[in-house]
């Protein structure tokens, strides 16, 4: 096959991060790749876009060799920017992450990796989030695998519009792993609060803390998938209509 | 009825803005009112939440009374900080807005409106969002008859979990509204790019810019419903699986 692929890579996690080095990396032996990513770390930011201060976009170079852009903006940012302006061709695939840890369950909401896919999405580009499951002792040797098996399926494959993949991949060898499985967004949710704490003027302050209430039981969510060393793979849409409770809605009288 | 309903306010557009001045007064028809707000607008930011820094919590006087907390953060970290800690009593209902410009089809992925509102019903509370559909030339006069009547509405039946309403108003006067339709999150996108300007110093910047594609022909979708002068109402979740796509997907070969 003559074509070349042209691949763009974003994350969330900053342009420096391990994980969009070894998604570079990984793309680099299916297609020719393309990076732009936030200039700094942007967790957590959710589908935010940059609409009152002006982005810049800067070359960043690694070990001397030039590696991508750093974009003063958020993932879906980078990813519109580089897509509606910045890139001479459009990509034929968008891949974000591989993100330092779990995208699963209400997180993907917040996530800004999910976000750079979700804006490849809307702008009609086949797309996908990668993340590894954990958040200390990062080894990307068998995501890196995973990102080029599943990458070269939605090549092969196509996605129908307005659909992406979210992945999460748990962090064992590769040996612990038992497959890919297809699964749902899972239900299990933040049990978190702020800690209030004093500064040293003695200004109140909160900080954000919890911790993951793992209620989550069912087989096939991407949070047990992950847990039981499954690779997920969730397809997710943005059409956010709760259908069903449409019928029950319509009862209702407004007065 | 004895019981004051405890109704917690928020919004994006920040604690100063008109919209949420409208909604405060709506609520306090109703129950008892508890203003948390950001303390400077937060347009566009999806649903972000600060993990990395530390929030702080000012009370805001207008005309010299209390009218609410301003907090140094997003939409979603004013709902989450007020429900878990900073409120004393769990509130019955949350609304966010009355959003100064439309939040319907693409935009609810980006709104910070929409995601006040979402925070509340992750956190197992009734929660509507209210924008109102112009960029100019507010006039919050019916926005305030239809908060009343929907929060009315969502107190009287609650929501199932997991499930939000999404309200959009048209800005005409009450006697050109045709009534509250049930709708559909509308399929139209922005057609955006970024202008590439040049500063002072002669170094390139981008700016977003675009029209939304109107593409909508649905009568069913929030888009038509409000420019027919429908005030829209539409049920939605964040459960973001793709079931129809799950079944093709798992034909897929992974190698």
């Amino acid at each position: 096959m003559d074509k070349r692929f042209k691949i763009l890579v974003s994350n969330d996690d900053g342009i420096y991060s391990e994980g969009i080095i070894a998604l570079r990396e990984a793309m680099l032996e299916i297609g020719e790749v393309f990076v732009y990513a936030p200039h700094k770390q942007q967790s957590a930011v959710g589908h935010a876009i940059t609409t009152h201060l002006p982005l810049r976009v800067n070359p960043y170079y690694m070990n001397g060799e030039f590696f991508g852009y750093a974009v003063t903006g958020t993932p879906a940012d980078c990813v519109k920017l580089a897509v509606t302006t910045h890139m001479q061709e459009r990509p034929d695939l968008i891949v974000s992450g591989i993100n330092h840890g779990s995208n699963a369950a209400i997180n993907v909401i917040y996530s800004g990796t999910v976000s750079a896919a979700t804006e490849g999405t809307i702008l009609g580009i086949p797309s996908i989030a990668f993340s590894l499951t954990t958040y200390i002792d990062f080894d990307f040797t068998y995501s890196k695998k995973v990102a080029q098996i599943i990458a070269s399926a939605v090549l092969k494959h196509g996605l129908p519009p307005g659909i992406l993949l979210n992945v999460n991949i748990p962090p064992v060898p590769e040996e612990q792993i038992k497959g890919i499985k297809i699964t749902k967004q899972g239900r299990s949710r933040w049990n978190d609060y702020f800690e209030k704490r004093v500064d040293p003027q003695g200004r109140e302050y909160f900080w954000l803390t919890g911790t993951m209430d793992n209620i989550e039981d069912d087989e096939d969510s991407d949070v047990v998938a992950t847990k039981n060393n499954y690779v997920s793979v969730t397809p997710i849409h943005f059409d956010l209509t709760a259908y069903d409770f449409l019928k029950e809605l319509e009862k209702w009288e407004f007065k």
